[in-house]
């Protein structure tokens, strides 16, 4: 997985959409040809006609019959597709807006569906537990399939998780931890297993690393995620480097994929040019082999059959969609996912976190000196410039970092509400909203650094060997 | 490997006279700029000219400073480079001669050195041996490096063998077993360690097979190698589809070729288009990877520096050119080549042998009855149309199919010539010939036969397990 990735085109939408209007517009033919009564004749143009314009909705393009929707996306020197000011793609995440990426947006665009209050609250009742507060707040906004994951796993049908990282170095700071924080949610209210991939092939093949580099950050990286407080028990962590050689069925499933992903496609999808390395080209297979069951014959007993869900944050989505059109192909289930929003930059919505800059966001070896001072100097403020016209006309907490961060970490509901109104009302001032924030990190940071350190040699080994895994089903 | 694999560009040495170029271009620039004197200037103009000349020559293109030679090759539907009527790439193997290709174009093409009787004699003294019919012959004709590997040999640095078999369906016949025969041959009168890969991986990927057919072909096919009597304290055969996962040092140097190569790069030598699978895309790092000892740490004590040789037919030069080429870049020793020429079918040089086509050769299983009739009808003749015009004109032995299966099997060369000779005035008659080849081959397939029938599932297995082989070095 790349830190942050993204986007290519509505592909599976506007290509259902397209063989819906073939269907329809044959349908007609055969109407008209059959003098079927004018009524019914009207009534299937009628639905040809809602087709035409949600096709060209989706794609941008007029439908045309015999030319399926495949050239949607320029193929520039990338998977670019503007929408606004947004860029969300494998690589890169961009927008001008301060509240940041158009969530709503991208949902039309790559064809999901809004997590909304209904299954929300299908997802509490199925658990018997509150939903996580990353799902009351809408962190984790869309999906793929969730209906189905919950029907079945309501007819004792379980699943399995996967997600995974792509280990780019030792630092992680805390909006790394957001896909683990849910997925621990996850493994523990619906009790299931979990494999967790670090990508540090992918890391050598896009970074200027070695393999050795690549794989110390993997282990590394797995330390931090331990700490979260994963089942060891339900648990498999793995490095690509290591694990393609340890199991001849995932480099068997990795190949499978391989056969059934042409270069056009991952063109299409990742913007890959003639230029790339041919690793980075078959990458893309790699990330996507976890998502079957088969790929792990030791931890799930040789089941083939077992659905998967990914939670991952929403540029990781074009991998899966690919996986997702490879699945039934090669005769496997499609996998489920939940989408995560972008975390912010200290400095806004609109700036890139970089590993490589310790004041772009808070980190997980902070102190508690160093988790103060980043957020009074840099985290981006919705106030006013005076305290006077604070108080006067309010704060912004839609543009606020410190707000933002807050909504991903305070748990409680009406205190978060609270500090909403009277921020925005100015009754709350920046540095009364900032210390709130320090306030919160401070104690996670610690108790993270804390639970890290019990992180034995011994138990990352524990985690990182492939072995058969608790589930029952 | 696949049986019969080809040709791209002459690229190492146009990219070796480019960068010869460009030197010497930069030597004349600074010879002026320092007013040296005119001879000098002049002798170094000369010298320039002259790589000049050879460019051309080389690339069919003048040179220009900053314009590498990438693009010697048309990219079409293939690598298909024409010489005369010879196609040779790696998937196609063809001419209108009816003496086969013209193996001595082939070289200059590939920018490979002939194993001239200087070469051959220098193995006969080094090893103490009379050099196999296979280089008496010319059935071996074409080198890389071979006079370094000797060099380093009689230094007492070794070597290791690498050869393979892309296993396409169970049936082998006899053309198949030439580079074992040779490469046997070379274990014993080096005593050297020997990896031969088995890209059932590859078979998945071009052909329409599964994994499962693909895997059972390699260990059938595993059989066959075996029989030809390789040494297992000194030989380790593998199956991609198992030992990729087996041994993530051959993963990581995988990885790390896939790095080192571009798709530009592969459509040059293997005339890849966007519409090829990324599977297909990103194999030729994985027959590169076996080049290396520490792809084989179990094997070779976890060296890294040990020098390779290919013994393998001249249509596999591509993918080794390619691994030469990466080899320095991620500091590992270039591997060394000898190329075989062809194995005709029955039918004639010009036609192509089908595993599917029990006619076009003789297979390893046939009966004596069935190498009989085949030779006796199919086998393609250089003789007269009458018995008359036979003993008058005499027979053609260039284009005659029985004698040059003979000039592969038949060990003594007294007899081979006394054939030709024979066969040339008319005094021998084409069944006579035929014959002979039947009385060759029969005894040579019954005992093949008899071998493979010793070779158990424990001794397949046995070769197949990585562990650590006898090398004294």
């Amino acid at each position: 997985m790349t830190d942050l990735q993204g986007v290519g085109s509505p592909d599976l939408t506007s290509t259902d959409l397209y063989e819906k209007l073939n269907a329809q517009g044959e349908k007609v033919r055969t109407l008209k040809s059959e003098k079927a009564p004018k009524a019914e004749i009207d009534a299937a143009v009628q639905e040809l006609l809602k087709f035409k314009v949600d096709y060209k909705t989706v794609t941008g393009q007029d439908y045309k019959a015999g030319c399926p929707p495949t050239n949607i996306i320029p193929n520039s020197n990338g998977p670019a597709v503007e929408d606004g000011d947004d860029q969300v793609d494998p690589w890169n995440v961009s927008t001008t807006s301060a509240k940041g990426v158009d969530y709503d947006k991208l949902i039309v665009r790559f064809g999901s569906s809004k997590i909304d209050q209904e299954l929300i609250d299908r997802i509490g009742r199925i658990t018997g537990q509150t939903p996580h507060r990353f799902l009351r707040r809408g962190v984790f906004f869309s999906h793929r399939d969730m209906q189905q994951v919950l029907d079945a796993y309501e007819s004792k049908k379980s699943f399995f998780l996967y997600t995974g990282r792509g280990p780019s170095s030792e630092a992680m700071h805390v909006g790394h931890l957001i896909p683990f924080i849910f997925t621990k949610w996850l493994q523990d209210v619906f009790d299931v297993p979990l494999v967790i991939q670090l990508t540090d092939d992918e890391k050598y093949l896009w970074k200027d690393l070695t393999q050795e580099e690549c794989y110390r950050f993997a282990v590394e990286n797995a330390k931090d995620i331990i700490a979260c407080g994963f089942d060891v028990n339900k648990t498999f962590i793995f490095s690509d480097l290591d694990y393609m050689g340890m199991s001849p069925s995932f480099y068997r499933n990795v190949v499978k994929i391989q056969k059934h992903v042409t270069f056009n496609q991952v063109k299409g999808i990742f913007g890959f040019t003639d230029s790339d390395c041919i690793g980075k080209i078959s990458f893309p297979a790699i990330q996507a082999a976890p998502s079957f069951s088969s790929s792990f014959p030791q931890i799930f007993n040789d089941r083939k059959d077992l659905q998967c869900l990914i939670p991952c944050a929403i540029d990781q989505d074009p991998y899966f969609r690919m996986t997702r059109d490879v699945a039934p192909r090669i005769s496997y289930p499609k996998p489920a996912l939940m989408h995560s929003t972008f975390f912010p930059a200290l400095q806004g919505a609109q700036t890139k976190m970089s590993a490589s800059d310790p004041n772009s966001s808070i980190f997980l070896t902070d102190t508690p000196k160093q988790i103060k001072n980043k957020i009074n100097k840099h985290a981006f403020s919705g106030g006013k410039d005076t305290i006077e016209e604070h108080r006067k006309y309010g704060g912004n907490p839609d543009v606020d970092v410190s707000f933002m961060y807050l909504t991903f970490f305070l748990e409680d509901d009406c205190q978060l509400q609270k500090i909403r109104q009277d921020y925005t009302s100015g009754a709350l001032l920046t540095g009364e909203l900032k210390k709130c924030l320090i306030e919160t990190l401070q104690p996670m940071i610690a108790t993270h650094q804390e639970r890290r350190k019990q992180v034995t040699d011994e138990l990352v080994k524990q985690f990182m060997t492939p072995r058969k895994l608790e589930f029952n089903f």
